[in-house]
């Protein structure tokens, strides 16, 4: 095996082409292994190959900085980078990222989960070797969803203007996650079906010699007309027109063409764009043929192409999609919008029902929710499929274009609390304190699937301005679905056990572990209420002021970042209240990034779990009826 | 007059063509002699005079949607539709927006004062009106500045895409309140730069109608270069890559021609884009040769066109940008990079010590922030100055580019708190709860400018990740600002005035109204603590132990929002660290949008005053030594 005797990017140096072919082919194979039983995102690693391969072989790792956007696609990069070892930890607790990462190797020189940011830290990195008068190369490696993203066009936009040494390379696998939308995207397909593309270069660049001076007005527009035709034969007048040099496109499973590309990209002067046309799952059929599903997976037999699935209640993004479904059949004011997650958010059936009320806007968060905003300030619903994470991107859009003017936008956030394997980059931590501050904003969380659909009711009633459910990335409880979904009175809790020694106040999945925690404790004695805390905002002042008059211990409980969370809005209420005697205890993440593994393995790590909070209850003295 | 007879925009489409142009020249004599005492945005809104005209001329709003992008060109938009009686009152308490405004008017149908949006929001119209069957035009207006940002560049690779009847005006003023910059801007130029293009277009198209077929190969590539020229010598390559129809450039202070042109675009199928080119501060000299001072200003002389200046203590920004050169002198590391604002964030002066090192990237929050990342990833110091409004749109940036992997980015984040006129749009009172719940984060608020500085050389001087200090929109406190800066200890608060009643933890400019509201105090006996807590994260621990020892009630004071603020996080540590007993009162902002005025007028609206903090204080009952 070649692979075993390739442990960093310079041993590339010592083979030839052919080897690099074969080697190729052994990182096919060792990666369709290895991710059959870690899973993992096979289909676009299987898509970048040979890219990573030559860029390794042809720069200088880690003084040429390589700069992967999405770090998914960089597992061929890890291995080239002395972590092949290392693949059976993968996306596992304490084992390798899924994603770039800084701390894991030197060759890791950016890191990112969102997509598009590539361009911007290339250029930033590009200024800081100009300014430090230093020569090593800037390559970005970007893919054709994520170059539709507004920050990488704004970069794109700031690279051409400065004419900085960078070299893009623009990995169009014909897919993003999604099939690819926008304007962008069709410019794309048509360069790609010139086949013909260098042969007719080459002769009207001949033909271009001949052209003559037309009259005196025309004189200058012949010397135009020149430009435009070696841009449009070249076939990349948008980039040019950014002030990109353009070269391509080249197939990106073809080596010796792949490096002649590169050598040449990298002797010109100023921003390139390489145009590689990769195929996501090459060299593994099932993935070929449906990397849709091999994006992103668990494990699967690799003989058959099975894709291995728990059985078990239905994920939450399930529910919500089968859910939106009857919704929308009675509710032509239901649209649905997703930034290039229509799968992952569980919308493809959605999209085959209502094919006109399905609206994927790419890999553009801000736009789809200022979209949002536009379609609800004439009457309709749209609901914003999101994850967490993702909707961090359009942070501004919601203050600005949707709370202030109040428009009846619902957010459908997926993803919330932990995500498991994707690690720290997709976290859905933040989103309970970033909306929660936010005037105009409701914002919900279900104890389980069931409670789902009739958030979902709710937010559909609701015309008072803008609506959240947010739920997490596991399996619901299992519950009974159903009943038709039916509205809960905004801004009500319920309690779904009584307890005099103190009340837990449970967001979302937390509800079940407080149950079960009061299931233990009974067994001591210690009478535990557990309160489903569903609406996150606004709180239900009227359970808040009986425990006030109780004066019984709170704990609240949620699985968010505890600065700015649920937690302290319990508290804000109490001090602008004046309910000073009150004892509240706050559990949910502390101020750190948490890292990949299971959402059980992240849950303990915080202490988010039974024992924890049965501990906690049994730390607290009981203060109830101490006054009364 | 002709103005006084306009009241709503029929009363407009009665008038002949030189009636229009007699009443284009009446609304610019009105705007220089209104703004000439209350201030605002006059070039801007001088440059677009005809071109609103027209639009009010030709479309029938409210049916018709006129979007304008950044709400602060509407000002002829607000005198056509009846709010002309009202300009005494312009961004005053209680008076006239700024900006556009649902509230205030039917035919402002979109509202905003972040740039971008507009055509977001109408492709959400357009989807609205098309599934409703309806046929209403959808017209946006959008500057040349505001269209590089990424969220307009979203929109437009969507809008070409799903080619909706939509008609985007480009308001190319050659300037976006910046120079502008980019690529983009580079191709507006050149498209500017030709005169003679409708000549040139017609002898080209009869050039075209000649050329033959050029054997085999080239029989499809003469097609695709007569559509090359067409797109070429129309100069609107860019944007019908993207699928716009182009029109234009045409004069925007031309009515006739502005009117047949939007006429012509009105009957084409699909998404059109009308260049047209406008100066700013059209028809006011003082204002056409300076429109960067006259964007957006306070009052002035008509005669002289003298800026009437209040006299007194610098600006924060002023300190800030005069700092920031003499610590550039001294470290080479530091980058001032700011998007669109080096006037507002007071860099002029270091764009001329350091025109290297000081990079506009244009409206391009998201880009600026993680071109931030890439520079700090290779050892620089970039500083990005930013409103505190507009971080907002950098927001997933912050978390996922810069405090994940922990780089050393220094934010200047100014307009920090209330800032008066420009209003709810522009309010700067979210950036504590969204910074402070993101993990690695430093946060600082200085008590005066003194402080400030001394908060730049801190964070010049910590390597340990992001670091922010913000500052408000008002002049500081006069202090001597001789001093060389000198760093204070990260998470250090300080006493400024002893006391044994309650404490003050004052933020920013709270610290002098906590210092007056002590006096005040004191003179009827009672001691009120005054602590400057500088740093809003991280806490300053050893004192809110002391406090707790002491058994002190605390009152937070921030001019921020109170959901999930500063008093938050104070009393997430006492729940974290179960000082139960503690009485935290917190006052701050409360939960709900707060309009324009002057900064004095909205902290009494929210009671951020002397006279309640003096009344909150007198309100407690003193437990110290309750249990001592």
């Amino acid at each position: 095996m070649l692979l075993e005797q390739i442990n960093r990017p310079e041993d590339l140096k010592r083979l030839s082409m052919s080897e690099l072919e074969t080697l190729a082919g052994e990182i096919r194979q060792f990666l369709i292994e290895k991710l059959s039983v870690t899973g993992g995102h096979l289909a676009p690693n299987l898509g970048v190959v040979e890219l990573t391969i030559a860029l390794h072989t042809l720069f200088h790792s880690p003084y040429d900085k390589l700069i992967f956007d999405v770090g998914h696609q960089a597992y061929v990069h890890k291995i080239l980078t002395g972590r092949r070892d290392k693949f059976d930890t993968l996306r596992k607790y304490k084992g390798l990222c899924g994603f770039v990462k800084r701390s894991e190797s030197e060759h890791d020189v950016w890191e990112a989960g969102h997509s598009s940011t590539s361009l911007s830290a290339a250029m930033g990195m590009a200024m800081a070797r100009d300014l430090k008068g230093e020569h090593n190369k800037v390559v970005a490696i970007i893919g054709d969803g994520a170059i539709t993203g507004g920050m990488a066009l704004e970069a794109m936009n700031h690279i051409g203007h400065e004419k900085k040494n960078i070299i893009v390379i623009l990995n169009d696998n014909e897919m993003s996650i999604a099939p690819n939308v926008g304007a962008i995207h069709n410019y794309l397909s048509k360069i790609r079906s010139d086949r013909h593309y260098l042969k007719a270069k080459e002769e009207v660049e001949h033909l271009l010699k001949k052209i003559p001076a037309i009259g005196d007005t025309l004189a200058k527009t012949a010397e135009k007309l020149k430009d435009s035709l070696k841009y449009f034969v070249l076939n990349g007048v948008w980039f040019e027109e950014l002030g990109f040099t353009y070269i391509g496109p080249v197939d990106g499973h073809n080596l010796p063409v792949l490096m002649d590309t590169l050598k040449q990209a990298e002797k010109i002067n100023g921003p390139v764009l390489v145009h590689v046309v990769t195929t996501k799952g090459k060299g593994y059929s099932p993935a070929e043929q449906d990397s849709h599903t091999w994006h992103g997976l668990g494990p699967y037999k690799i003989e058959s192409g099975q894709v291995l699935k728990s059985a078990g209640p239905p994920m939450y993004t399930e529910v919500f999609g089968n859910t939106l479904i009857e919704l929308a059949e009675k509710d032509s004011r239901i649209i649905a919008v997703t930034p290039a997650m229509p799968g992952g958010s569980g919308l493809l059936k959605f999209a085959k029902h209502f094919p006109n009320r399905m609206i994927d806007v790419g890999i553009a968060e801000q736009h789809a929710a200022t979209l949002c905003a536009g379609m609800a300030s004439e009457g309709l619903k749209p609901v914003f499929a999101v994850y967490s994470t993702f909707l961090q991107r359009a942070y501004d859009q919601v203050v600005h274009d949707i709370c202030r003017p109040k428009l009846n936008v619902v957010f459908a956030i997926d993803r919330a609390g932990f995500v498991g394997p994707d690690g720290e980059t997709h976290q859905g931590v933040y989103d309970i304190a970033f909306l929660r501050s936010l005037p105009n904003m409701v914002l919900m969380m279900p104890k389980d699937e069931k409670e789902l659909r009739d958030m979902m009711q709710t937010a559909l009633e609701y015309n008072d301005g803008p609506i959240a459910y947010r739920y997490p990335r596991i399996s619901g409880t299992g519950v009974s679905i159903e009943a038709p979904p039916k509205a809960i009175p905004i801004g009500t809790w319920e309690t779904l056990r009584e307890g005099g020694h103190a009340a837990v106040l449970a967001v979302g999945p937390m509800v079940q572990i407080a149950l079960e925690a009061a299931e233990q404790l009974a067994q001591e004695g210690i009478q535990l209420r557990v309160v489903n805390a569903r609406f996150i905002k606004p709180l239900d002042e009227s359970f808040l002021q009986q425990l006030a008059i109780e004066e019984l211990p709170v704990i609240t409980m949620e699985e968010g970042a505890i600065q700015g969370g649920f937690g302290s809005a319990v508290m804000e209420y109490y001090a602008l209240q004046r309910h000073f005697n009150m004892h509240v205890t706050v559990m949910g993440i502390p101020d750190y990034f948490v890292e990949h593994g299971s959402v059980k393995e992240q849950r303990e790590e915080v202490g988010l779990t039974v024992e924890h909070l049965v501990a906690e209850v049994k730390s607290l003295t009981p203060r109830k009826r101490q006054r009364v």
